[in-house]
């Protein structure tokens, strides 16, 4: 059975209170349900994950191959900053699909680059809690090829 | 009932012969029929155009508010340099989500930014034609809430 | 008698219902109206055409010199992207002057730059409709000097 | 009865012997006589100043509010580097017109970027003196709506 | 009563023996005495926390509301890349001061921009130990307000 | 017999008339019948097409590869905006050659940069209607080897 | 006893009207009235001093090692322009503290760097009038070391 | 006795499994044996720590002079983002030298900037495993000066 | 007889004892009595200026050609930033020499740039003093010719 | 009878054995030949130099107009940063003919930019060793109108 | 027997009295010495150049290959401004190791970038006359792997 | 008596041909006879060289300490590319003069940043022969102080 690992970064913790125009009203605990509920569906199983520090998801993405055949990566700020969270998914040879709640290219313009694109198979933004779940059928579609 | 027009931009009338390992075998034609066969099951109607014109482009996302309630849009190489779709999108109301068949942000540099980004309610991008029907999903269930 | 050809570029036919605020609530029928009416004082000839493509501005413009004395141009998005309307421009050699119903230079920095500019006598922006019949009244004094 | 103010900038006392090519044969008093001869036609008041020191526009304009309904602004010059007439036309709120002899967006690059449009209503340029005359009307206008 | 949180981060540990010439001579222990001291003045209670971890950082700042009512942050390093505390900042609510002992900006450019203060109410630099105290006057005054 | 498309882009229906000091006096249409000449004594046949418009030129290069071996481009303006020409010459596998009558990188800075050399086999420039005559030699000899 | 200069920049006689939501409602005699008032607590003298024009702030600062130990100043717009106040303060070799009403830091990014800040001791903003409060203090603090 | 502290940053505790053709095929552990037994060779002793965590990595550097006579760094991506590092180093006095398996300016541009460069004695990079011990060699010789 | 306008720009009036490494220590009044001498010798008169405002030497520069046949300018900081003096100088055809007493070239990159070069005959920069007195003979050469 | 001068630059005595899949694989001694027989054709003599010292192609270049009418120059590496070469070509007032074995537009970004193109009649790039028997065709055309 | 060619670049003949706080008091005959013995230690031979000429180093590395297996280079100033001696290497398939006495990295800005090290297989910097030695055990490990 | 070498370098042996309208119509020979005038007038020597190789200048400069007391350079377009001569000057501690025919920094943008001013006492450009003179002179005021 395929198992995949959800990892959301700095931040989405306090989701449900933080900026709701921006984030949706949901928590991260309603998030990872859903994420588990489609799963489900599917046929395969999601853990979830979430840190604020980097070190700590670079440490995650580097011992994921031992039990996981996929990532869903929602790096939050570290996105736009974090190399290392690059060299962890190139080091790695799992397929990554980068998740945003907000379509950060319609944000700022320093949260337009993603530094960690360039690493990932695809990316699915824009659909709140949403965007979870269409990647997780957009990954699972691609595992299964 | 829902509808939605989805438009193909410059040369992916040429899917399927167009180098094949960044943009799959998959016709265009193909695609539209995956993309109208999930509209069915989704209880929506998808109409869908491609145009190598950048302002024909314009020109139906202009027209499209009458007719329609949202927009897929794979603007391809106009993606990174039209300010002209970026103004159709923002004078239009219409909730557009964007479409890739590759991950742009991970190919060359002049690839990362896109112009139409701010404009559009969300992105889906790197899983071949299934971006097409993610970005469908995720569009109707935005168009529902 | 002097003949002057306007042309309105993108989106430019959505005008009055594309966002009010900006753009004002007059359609561009109404402001061809203005101008030609405008145009019988002054005792010239204002002929008027709109397209959503660049190319086709580019042959208007270059077919421009057989029957017009001057230019009236409101290139929109292309203002800030189009090299090839500024090579028109300048291949003719008839005198042009830039319109714009908003102010572009105070709004996003992307609009604060004219790729056309440096092919034009003058420019008038940000009277709305207005901006066309003070152009007009620029560019028919500066053809009688 | 409105009473508009109309500011000119560095080196503007020298027209009519500075540069002619670019800027014309009239001197600023010439011009300052077309000008209050077309308020008079349009049933309003125009003051002229001159000053070749920022500060002291920026005073001008600080004060204006007390005695004008909008201003008529060549900056000249300090069209490209002054921040601090940007925030006196920002702190006053009154409406302002950029005016311009020549066309800088067609002249030097660094005369491309105008520091002060963001805080104007519009702009016109390259009609010589006739550019404050377009500019008087335009803002008349503007007020009277 | 007022409760507020000061958070110091990387290397501020090591004050007293770090570049005593830029830094001073006082320990973070001094400071956090001189801070509490003055807190007791003014009727207030500030709690004080130091880490070299970001995403620590991050954590306590998210945490932040259910206890405090305003927050003094030295982000040191930090300061000048972290978009995840800045991000913090704004999931908050808190009204935030931004303190350094040195004046960063007229040291090395890199240290210039402060990609927190977007987030911040004010900013308190230069005067070593004393910064502290006077961005805990000008929070409580803010606070009082 | 090898069979190649010769395609010209906007504003270059204007040659004759055009800047002749940059462009030279012959019209297009000399050109052409230039350029067939050579073909034939190379045994080639060379057809000639001629737009202003991105999109149609997008076009025409998808189409070739069912009828020619090669290609001959002037894309005049688009040279240096056209990703989406850029994309259509990668998409079909058919060796280009990028011709120009003036030589642009001696011009303005903005025609230094070509967005289309990175799918072309050589590039001709400078020669006037002569750079099509060379273009053609070099094809034909690239083809043939 | 010590005697303070304190310098305040262009528009800021305007204060109580300008953009009151972003420089408060007091004026600037309302200021100095307060900076006076704790001066006296502190037992310094502080004269106070205001212009829109860049080089009598020169000659202010240049002027000033004769009868003060230091300033407070508020550069306003010239902040982001000025080296000939940067100049200034290099020249004197009195201690300057930088102040702002403000947060331009959280501003629009041209406010974002100072061209003076590399001649200050340290800097206060985004505290409105007690900017200039807190920073006489850390400026007497400062000068009694 | 000498003693010195070898660190290395996020990802290297993949070794041997991670893009072996840039990074070689032994693990950390079979580096960290090469250093010692080089060391003992020198007859100096060194420590070896690694850590994913930029915040663990500034603790390390910052306790380290009180045991610690040198560093040899391995910061990977850090390297080129972390400005945290680059001041632990500064706040120490101890002599670093930075240490790569692979030739980061040999690789993707965003890897040329060392960041931490400007804090260390030297470098030694593209050697895979013997870098580290050049580097030993390097820091020994440079501490017996 | 040949007449020259000598004009020294902000807080050149502290001369003597501004950052006398520098800028040397004789005063203002000390090079004005050089430069006489000098111009004495060589049979020209000098009249010399010195001011804080940029506009006053505008206004000079402006009103120069009824009475000189040529400029020695040290514009100071202004050199880096004011366009309006370039302005100015192009508007008189005055042969203008720039002068420094140090080699800005040689010091912080930002007083690298001359924004007034481009309207100047040449330039003689770091010998104190001296660099006036070589500039006279230079212009007065210039103006022989 | 019309003499013209080929000169190779730096890294072209290697040609056959240096990276052949961007170069080919014939020597210069070869292509000399090739050069030498078109000339014969074409009635016009050429010599051929080779050097990889930057000054001795800027002496060659400055002694040619006494011997020959136009220029063959394949600067290599020396065209993306030669200045002195630039000016050698302007110094002399000889028409002269660009020339590349590779496309070097299409290949890594640094050398995309030409710095003697400006000083260059054409350009011909992208045949391997045809290149400079086009340019030779080309240059005698230019030379014989 | 390994034979490797080390050359040094433009001011190393002035090795010993220039900036010795920089470069040390080792002249590069005193460096040649040390290299020469630590070879017969590895038992390898090393021939040594200087050449201030880049187009002399850049023939040295052209026939390098005939008789040598490996490189030691310290371009020097070279290092940031020369893509000929690149090309040099990459046109050679020598391994080459760029070696630097002083840390280029932590000096001025334009020394941070190597236009060499894309063509190099390692570096090592920062020890004085020991980077050459520990350059070449590097080297000679390198080569005999 | 006081020794001075005055270097010229690239394409100045063309002097009096190469383009009169910027440079002048003297030959460099000429030049050089005005110099040892002016230097015997002075009661110094000047030795004269010219070389439009860079390597060869960078060791002139190396040698001059031996015998020279001074450098006046001249180095054409190597003083906008050359690192290695700024490095020579540096590496020498003779006072050096920049010397310039024309007024590069009035001229093309390229020409405008002078990489050798950074190790230079003071410049002295566009009184083309007359500069070599007013050079020597400051030197020789410089040296005997």
């Amino acid at each position: 059975m395929i198992r995949i690992l959800c990892i959301s970064g700095p931040n989405l913790g306090l989701l449900g209170t933080r900026e709701p125009d921006i984030y949706g009203r949901e928590t991260l605990a309603d998030i990872h349900k859903r994420i588990k509920k489609r799963a489900s569906e599917l046929g395969v199983t999601v853990d979830t994950k979430q840190s604020d520090v980097e070190g700590e998801i670079v440490k995650w993405i580097g011992a994921a191959p031992k039990r996981y055949a996929g990532l869903l990566l929602n790096a939050a700020a570290y996105t736009h900053t974090s190399l290392a969270i690059f060299d962890a998914l190139k080091a790695t040879a799992l397929p990554c699909v980068e998740v945003h709640l907000s379509n950060p290219e319609a944000r700022e313009a320093y949260r337009h680059e993603s530094k960690i694109a360039g690493a990932c198979v695809g990316k699915v933004s824009g659909f709140r809690a949403n965007s979870y779940v269409l990647a997780l059928e957009g990954l699972v579609a691609h595992l299964q090829k």
